[in-house]
């Protein structure tokens, strides 16, 4: 008799349970963008990536986007600071979005997760070097898992968007991105003439990657378009560094500039590195040789025009994949 | 004197914040462990699952152990669960680690994002073949991802752990595999000659993989070391068929069977497609010819020994990638 | 008056040469098809290879067919004799094609460098195992291949067909091939009842891969659509053994079996682990069972039928990609 | 009696056939090194691309060394050459290895098919852009190519050396790299300060990868190491054109110039581009402007400090695998 209690025991609740196995699967492919930048935890900073979230939303407003930070430090600080309540309420109008935000992988899979399987991702960098070319490694992989039955692909399609100076191939050459954002720094250049100043912008650069030509070339451009101020760009990490600015200036004889993070946000680089009190800052290194600094204190993604370009690269990423945002 | 207010709106508060960039970012690698499984709606079949995970937790107490469930329809049937207050109510002892189960890859994002950039993702699967393929194909593909820089890999080392009936390749032999399975089986094979009864196992199978044969063999090695009690295996969805099954008990006289399905979980295949009172259910079949027919409705992972078995898949997929599990 | 002629130096006869750089490189998609097997080095068994070629050059008289032999040690043994001119002097008839043969990444990619960049790799395999697991690793390797300008992919399409028993997915069911298969071996069921024989097979089987299921459950349909003839079948060095084969045979009162390698070609394994005289072969272990052994000695390939499959199988891989053979 | 003859036709002669499964397969691994190029049809520019190769050879001198041209269109016309009696008669010069070149893919794997599984590709590429990203792309492919046995992977290792200028990453930084090969630039900068001129490289470039960065960044550094003799750099194709080098060829007064071609041969862009008597050529644009121009027709390929680099390249990815160049 025991046996049959054994063998028996979990077959009355059991029967009332709903009957999974009879749904068939069906696939329904939602759309949905994600923003990957690579972050940044000074609070006004913000306005330039939730600027073109909200050129992204307008632009297509049935789609969902996300953010993801990229910088594992930047996470980490947000991370602290969402487990914080003294900071919480000291900052009542950071975005959740900001507070929880995750790296592209888990922003990417959770978007899946909830049945978005047709994405883009678009990123804000300026330039298609080491933190692009990360990302598409990110993007590329997932892409690429396979499944036995195809409606069991985690993606439909998933894509990335290219950077506001271009990136390599035919289709999109990346010499017309630039031109485009030369042309999206009017008002920057304004702001110079109006100041009778030249313009120095101050790009990310780094050691590891040649990516100063997309910097140079939009330097070269910007000349061409805008003959009458004097526009000159360096990197903080890279190749051309700010002696060569200084080099530059100093050749052209220019006496006052305008200065502006070539960057997203203006955050960390932009704040001290730029425009600090310290001596080595640009600020520092331009006023020492006699040349008078008025730091901008906007990201790019402050620009109305270079927000847009975003929204149009996306735009690009997806129709060349045949996905219809709305 | 209006522009100076512009060019240092932001200033004076950005200087207090964090120095971020100052902080060197290190790697610290930390280990995890993901339990990957079809999945199941069915309440008490989730014994099966928290088995393999508690022996998991003993055997690596240091290591956290996370669920990934793989079917998307199951996946939904618990979204909705927990967000319906009835439900919860109705149902206090669901661990909310089952209530909010991601897919594999959500799952491993998540753990990653928290800082566990070193995991084994150990299936819970029988055999090796669709849903492991697919799984493989999803940890194959994360672990591909590259970057520039070596620190920023998003992971250390993801490898995958091999089924109960094993996997190809020389490392392993899947064939020792079976035999470990079959040692496993004892408490089958005990329940059965108990009942003076054959012992009859229903695995899953499927139509679009040639699996049979890790099922045949493991019934032929049953065979060989419990030569007392005859054991016959068959598939629901695949080769070989039920009509197989019945045809090698009445072949071999059998009057009477132990059934058991020869899945992880004693789900709804288990509750209906085996042990049901419709007439197509392998209960009615056998009794329509004359075999009494005790159904086991426990799934495999309830078996310590099989719920072992896992434990030291995970262990050996660690092993073999220099992987030192606590 | 040195430097100019160094610096003048090539420049007359350079002029005249022909000017490469002003041709636009035009992209002409060119069809090939690779006949891709383990290889044998028994010349009368090369019979059953050139029949699959002969067949396929008759279906597609335009597309030009090469083979590649995946074995190293076959392939070496190959190279041996080319340079051998005593052996090429004794066997005048044995194909260039076959003495210089090719692994299948040189194959393939001296098609590609001969202007054929649009590829079906058909593999005569039986079952889809190790060596088509293999294969098909580096086709998708080589199918992988990007390039930032498209018109510069080294292939335009490269795929894979599938073996003789079929393999994974939905597209084309494996339960399907393996029935076209059984209808493919009338002859040897014929061959069979003619003797009053029962039907053996000797398939390859490994250690490594269970692929046993296919040769079971081909087995398992041959015995429904050849009721009168028994067919069993084993594998030289996997599961199902020889000795659950002569189980099978003595459970069923055979006394006398047509006994048939389920290779492609009558090679090595044929002519020696099958019918050969050693102790150990299948004919003398039979033999010492009293079971009269009537040994076949033509590899699968050498069946029209059998041929067929593998034109059919590269038309479907071809038709999926949408790839059009002539 | 008919049917025992057909069974047994082949048997007698197959039984004195070589054992071939008795014989293990054991790998050897064997070193080889391909060296990847553009590849020209102009024959005295081969002396660029034989110097790289006898230096290479030189410092592995157990190791053989082939050659593989990336140009479609220029195989094209070598395999036109290698069928042409006349012009093999009135080139008796060329070697072999050029006359039968062949892409990368099949270079690669015709050296694995001759037993070579351990290869080393140096590309003789001047930056890492379009040419040198695709041709990674299909190292990585071949490199990735797995097997279900260790033993049967076709490479053992497969890796791929950096351009003349660096690549990405930071192992070998590329900034270095760059400064490395200004050093290696003294003999043009002595020719140039002779002739009391500025110095002027053409290199290639492209409308599709932001590559003027490395260019530029050498012109720096060139500036920098050798101030006394003006360098500027410009490119073909892409960023910076003829205009911007002659723009400041014009601002620092220069009324001389010794101009070579910054790639490896002196092909056709250094004899038609570069120093062709056509309008549009570099040669007549300069001198319209009165600035005399000196050609140096020699590929940097014939700069044995250039060459030099190649093979520290070459052994710099050796050792980064593991590999024992001899």
């Amino acid at each position: 008799m025991k046996k049959s209690v054994v063998f028996t025991v979990a077959l009355a609740f059991l029967l009332s349970t709903q009957m999974v196995q009879a749904a068939e699967y069906k696939v329904v492919h939602k759309n949905g963008i994600v923003l990957a930048m690579f972050g940044t935890t000074v609070e006004p900073a913000l306005q330039g990536l939730l600027n073109i979230r909200d050129k992204m939303k307008k632009a297509y407003p049935e789609t969902p986007v996300r953010f993801a930070f990229t910088s594992n430090i930047i996470r980490k600080i947000w991370q602290k600071r969402a487990a914080d309540p003294a900071y919480i309420k000291a900052h009542p109008n950071i975005p959740p979005e900001i507070l929880h935000v995750q790296g592209p992988l888990a922003t990417i899979a959770n978007f899946q997760d909830d049945g978005y399987d047709t994405l883009v991702v678009q990123p804000t960098h300026i330039a298609p070097a080491e933190e692009f070319l990360d990302l598409t490694a990110y993007v590329d992989a997932l892409a690429s898992i396979d499944t036995i039955k195809k409606k069991f692909k985690p993606f439909n399609k998933l894509v990335i968007g290219r950077p506001m100076l271009g990136t390599f191939g035919v289709e999109h050459p990346y010499a017309e991105d630039i031109k485009t954002a030369v042309r999206a720094m009017r008002e920057d250049v304004d702001r110079a003439r109006k100041n009778g100043a030249a313009l120095v912008y101050m790009g990310h650069g780094n050691d590891h990657f040649p990516s100063g030509g997309s910097y140079l070339q939009f330097e070269h451009e910007m000349n061409k378009v805008y003959p009458d101020v004097k526009t000159v760009i360096g990197t903080v990490e890279g190749y051309p560094a700010v002696e060569q600015v200084l080099e530059t200036l100093k050749r052209s004889g220019v006496k006052k500039v305008v200065i502006r993070a070539f960057m997203i946000v203006a955050g960390d680089h932009a704040t001290n590195d730029m425009a600090g009190p310290e001596k080595d800052s640009w600020k520092s290194i331009f006023e020492k040789e006699g040349i008078e600094v008025l730091p901008y204190l906007h990201g790019m993604g402050e620009n109305d025009r270079v927000a847009d370009i975003f929204v149009r690269h996306a735009a690009d990423a997806a129709a060349d994949a045949g996905i219809v945002l709305k």
